[in-house]
Formats: C-alpha cells, structure tokens, sequence
C-alpha cells in the first residue's frame, strides 16, 4: 500500500457519523509496520478493491473500514505463537479500535460474523496472530434486534423470585437415564429447593429418552413439586436439535410442561435462535458448547465477551458461561467482562441473566456471590446437587442453605454446624474449586 | 478417578461394534497422569456421572467414550501456550483416538458438535490445550445425511467443463458497486473465459445492491455470455443471510438468474445448509469465514480438515478453503488434508470440489495445480482477474492462457511471450506469491 492507500483506512471519530458503524476492539501481532498491516486489516474485511481497473472512483469514503485508534508495542522477542506467515520485519504488539460500516452487510448475524470474524479479519497481510476483543454497536443499529424477551426481571417474575440468585441444577447422571427416573431427580431438586432443573446440553431429543415423554414427565413432577412447595419452578428442556427442528421442538417441549428452553448457541447458530427467538413462548437460556474453541487464549481468536454479547442480541434471556476457578481454565476477568456482558447497558436491549458455572455447589456460592458483586447471577451445580452424598433434595437444600447463611451474614461454615445438608456438601465438594 | 475409574473409559476396538461409533482423534497437552486424562476427556464428553447416588448403576458400557489408542510424550518444557488450568503435575504431548457413541446425540449436526467440539471436549480437567484432529464416521452414520446433490460430477455436468479445474472468479470491487457495473464485471470475466463469476462472501443482500436486482443483472449477463460464446456459465450468488431467508432468497436469487448459491457456512450454521440443502434445486458453495479463528493453531482449537468433512456432509457440492502459500497462513500440508476430506470416498456422501484459494492469479495457477495433484479443485482468483491490468476479459484469459500452457507441457511463461493477457497477469502479480 501507498502512504496515500494507507491512510484511507485512517479517520478520526469527529469525521464520522458513528451512527453508521459498529467498532472492533482488536489485539494483534504483525511483522512490519503496525500502521499499514493495521489500513490492511480494514481493507480486508470492508473494500479490498476500491476502484475498477481504470475507472476514477474511491469506495473508501462510504464502504471502507476505518482505524480510530492504534496503539503498538515492539515485540523483540517475536510471535507470541509459532504460525505459517508470510510476514517478515520487527514484530510489534498492537491494539486498534476500528469503525465498520455496518451498511456493508446490514442488521443479520451471519453477515455480522462474516465480517467481524471473517476473512478478513484472520487473513489480513502480516498478522498472523489477531483477537477480537471487543464489539460495540449503535442503538440503531441494536433496535432491528428483539433482544431477551423475558430478560433477568421476567425470569424473576415468573418465579416470583427476587433479591437473590437463581438457582438452577443440572440434573445427572446426565446422559443414560430414561424419562421416569430422570423426572424423579428433578423432583426431588425442586423439592429441596432448586428453582430450574435442567437438561444437560447434551442431553436432546434422543430415542433413549425422546423429548416428549421426558417433558411430559419433568412437567408432571415440576407441577407436582409447585403444588407440595407453593413455590414456582422451571423444567430447562434442552432442545437443541436441527435449525429447522427447533420450532417444532419448542412447541412439543412447552406443551408437555417445559417452561424454558435450553439451546447450545453456536452449535446451532446464532441465527437459529434469532429465528427462534421470534417464535417463543418461554424463556430461552444459552449453553456454551463450542465457545471456547476460539475464546480460550489470550493471543488468538475471538474473546469470550463478544459472544456474550451476541447471544444477547440474538434473544436469549440467559447465558450460561464458563465461570469462575482454574477447573474452568477462564481467567476471572473475562468471566467477569461476560458478566457485565449480558447486564450493562446495551441501548433497547433488556439484560440477560449471567450463570457463570462448572464444578459448583454449596461450596462455591459464596466465592461467585463475592466475585458477581450481586444476586443477579444464576448458579449451576450438577455433581454438587445430584452428586450430594445424601441424594439430591438434600443437594439442593444445601445450595438453598449455603445462600441463607450469605445473606444472614453467617459464615457459610458456622451455618453448617447446624445444617446438615450443607456440612455433608462442605465435606464432599469442599476441596475441588 | 479410581483405576477401575479409569479402566470404564477404555476399550479394545475388537470389543465394540464400531457402527455404534464415531470416532475422534485429538492431540492434547495434559498435566499429570495421560492415561487418567484421556479418561477424562471421555468422561465429560459422554457421560460424566454415571451412576445415580445410592443406586447399583454403571451407564458407561453403552454411553461412555472410550479410549480406544494413547500415545504420550513427555514436554519437559511444560505447555506449549501459557493458559489458566487447575492442573499441575509433569506435562505431556499426548495423541488419542476415541470412540464416541452417536446413539447419545443421533444424527444431528449441532448435537454433534456439542459432542465432539463441547464443554466435554475444551473443558477436560488436566488438559487446556487440546485439538480435535480428525472425525470418522460409519457409514450407518453418514447414510443419514443427502451430502452434495450436485458434487464434483455434477458441477462439471452443468458447466460441461470435463478433464480440466473449475475456474472462478470474485467479483472485485466486491463492495460498492451498484448491480448493472457490477453484472458488467462479471460479463466481462465470462467472455474472458471463466467458468463461474461470483459474488463475494462479504456482498449479500444489501440494500445499495439488492439480491434480486444483482441476481436479474447477472443472470442476462450470463445468458448474454453463454450465446456470444457457445459455453455454459455459473453466476454464484452469496444467499448468506438470517436462516430464515436462507429458503426464500434462494428461491429469488435463482428465479433472477442465479445458477449456484454462496453461503458462508460457519456464520449461518451447518444446520441451516442442512436445511437448505433439502430445498436447494443449485449447487451450493461454502466459504470460510469464522473457520480460522479455531482452526489456525497447530496446539488449540479444532482442524480445519473436520469442518471440511462437515460442510460436505451437510451438503455443500464446493468448499471454498484457505489454499496455499504463506500468505493464506495455513500449512501446506493442512490445505491438502483439507482437499482430500473433500474428494476422498465417504460412504454413500458424493465428493465436493476443493476450492483452496487466497490472492490466485495466473502466476499460481501451475503451483497450485501440481500441488492439489489432479484437475478436480476450483481455483479462485479476485483481484488476479478483476484487477488485471487490461481488465477483466484479460484476466479470465490469462488463467485460462496459463491452464494451456500447463495442459499442453508448455512453461507458463514461455507461453506468455505469445500472449499478451498472460504475459500482464506474470508482471502483475508474479511476484506475490
């Protein structure tokens, strides 16, 4: 590129309508120099040939990507990670905010993505190493979007539950037993306190276990679990399947007693659940599978948040998320970006409920509590609740005790004293996080 | 876990029916015991509590994963990329294959990559770096699905173009220009002589350029071309959208003029191509944005050869991919894996056509050629025809020039003292690869 073609991929913010962009947030790694691998990086995932071959014309100024910001950094010691690159020249380490004309590609995820993550942005000349660390749109741009239906306050509205976590359980042994047996564990939580058992989100529309009779039974023994509590409850019914399944899938769930639904986001794809979305009755809550295959490092990929954010955008009421403590191999300050991810503001679009979980029970619920910094989080035991040496009523009425005691003021360990269930999770699940 | 823990999550080949199994290869690095491990990664990707408490259970001979092969190095230097893990002990480079059980999830793409690309998978305790390598299904499995309609075979039917590569190209500008200068560019390379004039992967329908008006725009272009020279042309317009106008666009797109459709895979799902490859009555084409941002790594993430084996699965008769060269930073021998997971026999699923592309011209069209090592891929070039010095006619004819010269065992630029439209294109774009 020409100092001329370089700088136009520059602008200052003043200069633009910010109304007609979306702005990245990107960390990199270039061999060369950081301000023309940084014009290539808008280039490429905007107009990458501005002109015809002798025509006198510039599509930069409507449909060029544009840095805003650039920070860099030498990196004398080279690529962070070995990568095939056809780069060559001192290494710099680089962060740059870019504006991108949303009008290229329009209110839709997958073109979002195509553009945000795409080509463009993974194969631009000289950067073999690049995150995408950040996504923040204009309220225009957020208003094409549905967003949560229910969000955090209409999650607790339906189980009239307030001033404190959502405690939701994953019911397990997760993958094997048949509908009757399964329905009695979940029972057996929401008697002991859970207010949402749910399916493992690996756990679908199986023959072993087909989604009807397995509604069809969660709904029975939720239903009963309401009457013998007087207390509202949630069967989380995985649902996850085919795009072109889910809607049918959704409507078989509800009306055998399903009363939220669980979809594996990328699995399925965010604009499955936009679609789906438009069609649901209930609440939708996210699961995380695949997320991490290109969230996990801190030198490559798409960070974590970005995703949190979409699956907002997309309409799901709760975002389930790897949470706290080295077993989830998250460092506590993502998770906490994902947090704030689904509750800060995002223009017309309602806050989602945060569930930051792995390896979870009585033991840990204080230390999330402490990390959230608030009661709007959900909390995701599996093993700790159904895994609880004295079965899992008792399993949920130590997570239900561990709360009592936080929010008494009592030490979770001095409450155990005189409860139980909670001292037999103390002991069994103590030491693992 | 125990050593009869362990012990449930391993088995001999000859022990299982391998109908009832996928099977994976993954590299990992782990802290501890490899063995262990393994048997971990099995665990959580299946089933991961197995027995009810209080209950004389075990659903791991039918549900379980199992280690089928283990292969661990030492890494005395510990992990190859520095990552937040709970883990700690000596390090080892470990390869496994693993069968899975498709019975747990059935025939389902998303259900599928929550199996095999899920939190069972990223999150295995002891294991932060890991990689799926490779997939293998039965055929049983593999009967479930249509695949290509089309394929290798029957792309070359409908273009009538036998015993040679399929030759495309991008349509550059690819952003910004209106339909009628666009649909001219495209006129211009069918002349030239390409096979397919595509739309690029970040122009969908977009409201300066409308799919319908650019669909009826290149479809006369098209047929213009096909009477002025006697040859059948492609006119691939990108359908990406929100899956549900992924039906009706393509019903739009192919009553206007489109002959095959574009879709950028990962950003709408492989489900959603499943969809629409139930309705499709064109061929349909993947691009690959989003891919790389978890198949880059040679330590993390996922090969790019398993996503090439899903795109075919799920129907697509072409697979745009990263080819060759440095500057598409993917090793060679990655682009071959990747060509072959499209061409190699498959059970009852029909080949795709490789289409390994990045800054193509006639000046890389013999490496290229020599190093697929057949005629069956696609090559794509864009700023090599559309950015061609004399413009697009010459540029199409400077790779159809080249291919020439190849087919007839003349050196590419022997033939181009002769021909002026190859002789530009070697000065243009000679040196770039």
């Amino acid at each position: 590129m020409t100092p001329d073609d370089i700088a136009g991929f520059y602008a200052e913010r003043s200069a633009l309508n910010l109304d007609d962009y979306i702005e990245l947030d990107f960390s990199f790694e270039c061999a060369g120099d950081p301000r023309e691998a940084a014009a290539h990086l808008c280039s490429e995932q905007s107009t990458a040939q501005w002109r015809r071959v002798g025509v006198d014309e510039d599509f930069r100024p409507r449909f060029a990507a544009k840095v805003l910001a650039l920070e860099a950094t030498p990196q004398p010691t080279g690529f962070s990670i070995a990568v095939e690159c056809a780069a060559t020249g001192p290494v710099h380490a680089v962060r740059v905010t870019i504006a991108h004309p949303h009008g290229n590609f329009g209110t839709k995820l997958p073109n979002l993505l195509s553009a945000v993550c795409g080509e463009g942005v993974f194969f631009s000349p000289g950067i073999p190493l690049i995150r995408l660390e950040d996504i923040r749109f204009p309220d225009c741009y957020l208003a094409a979007f549905q967003g949560p239906q229910f969000g955090v306050q209409g999650l607790r509205e339906q189980l009239q539950a307030f001033e404190r976590p959502i405690f939701f359980g994953v019911i397990k042994p997760n993958i094997g037993l048949p509908a009757a047996p399964f329905a009695e564990l979940g029972y057996q939580s929401w008697i002991g306190g859970l207010d949402i058992a749910k399916d493992d989100e690996m756990l679908a529309d199986v023959d072993w276990c087909p989604l009807a009779e397995r509604a069809a039974a969660l709904g029975d023994a939720r239903r009963r679990a309401e009457r013998e509590t007087g207390v509202r409850k949630i069967y989380l019914a995985n649902i996850t399947d085919e795009v072109d399944r889910l809607v049918p899938l959704h409507d078989l769930a509800v009306e055998h007693g399903a009363n939220a639904l669980l979809v594996n986001a990328m699995p399925v794809g965010l604009s499955a659940v936009r679609m789906l979305r438009k069609h649901a009755s209930v609440p939708l809550i996210a699961h995380f599978p695949f997320i991490a295959a290109f969230s996990r490092l801190a030198a490559y990929g798409i960070h974590s948040r970005v995703f949190t954010k979409l699956q907002r955008l997309a309409g799901f009421d709760v975002v389930i998320m790897p949470g706290f403590g080295p077993r989830m191999m998250t460092p506590e300050h993502e998770v906490l970006d994902c947090v704030r991810a689904c509750l800060e503001p995002m223009g017309p679009i309602k806050p989602c409920l945060p569930v930051p979980g792995g390896s979870d029970s009585a033991a840990t619920l204080e230390g999330v509590y402490r990390k959230v910094g608030s009661i709007d989080f959900g909390f995701v035991p599996g093993r700790g609740v159904f895994g609880h040496p004295m079965g899992p009523a008792a399993g949920a009425a130590s997570i239900r005790q561990a709360w009592d005691a936080i929010a008494s003021g009592i030490a979770v360990a001095d409450y155990a004293t005189t409860h139980p269930e909670l001292a037999a999770a103390l002991q069994a699940f103590g030491a693992k996080k």
